[in-house]
């Protein structure tokens, strides 16, 4: 059976799309612990990141030097954090997490930092990190 | 000023090195969330990942992939997690941390995992890894 994610590239569930590529898909995470929290996942169906074909590995990791630039000019925060963790979903992905200076990245079933955004928040979030990618 | 990183990096502190190229340099981390925990550091003294020369940001990622993979043989874990966050040291720094199932990350300011091994527990896990890198 497909990965959630597997199913979110194939376009069966919907998402706020920020980039897609041959190998990966870019999306915001529905339950963002900051504005402008990001997914970043490979379109091969493994597990563990360790695990990927390189190329697949640092095709994810081009992008998201990229997306993470264009988050921090769109959002305005101080830095971009990252975590892979492969919790929840055995589909490898990369979080991408605007941060104050000095903040600790705490995971989302540890501290929820921010309610969720209405659909209008995030379709506004979506074209404005779409914009600075460009 | 150099920053604590690039003092190890030019040998002036010492550190359980694992690996060193052109591009990064890579030890076990002295105040380790779990046993394994490692650092992969650019030579190049720039704070934020995303301001990193593409070039400099992929060999971190390569060298992670092949040092995941070692760490994950020499402890026994079940996948390794990433963090950047940025803190503390303003010099662009990867973990590297084992991780078992399903298990979240929390950094080590907000709750450290493990007491701090002995210094042959470090050398061990500093051999076991560089071993497993061949």
């Amino acid at each position: 059976m497909s990965s959630l994610f597997t199913k979110i590239i194939k376009g069966e569930i919907p998402t706020y799309k920020i980039y897609e590529n041959d190998r990966v898909f870019v999306f915001l995470d529905i339950y963002p612990i900051s504005l402008g929290h990001t997914l970043i996942i490979s379109k091969t169906e493994i597990d563990q990141w360790t695990d990927l074909p390189l190329e697949d590995y640092l095709a994810i990791q081009t992008v998201a030097q990229k997306i993470g630039n264009a988050i921090k000019k769109a959002t305005n925060c101080k830095r971009i954090g990252q975590i892979v963790d492969g919790r929840e979903i055995p589909h490898c992905h990369l979080h991408l997490i605007p941060l104050v200076d000095g903040q600790a990245i705490n995971q989302k079933s540890e501290q929820k930092l921010i309610a969720a955004p209405t659909p209008q928040e995030f379709a506004n979030l979506q074209s404005q990190i779409i914009k600075n990618l460009k």
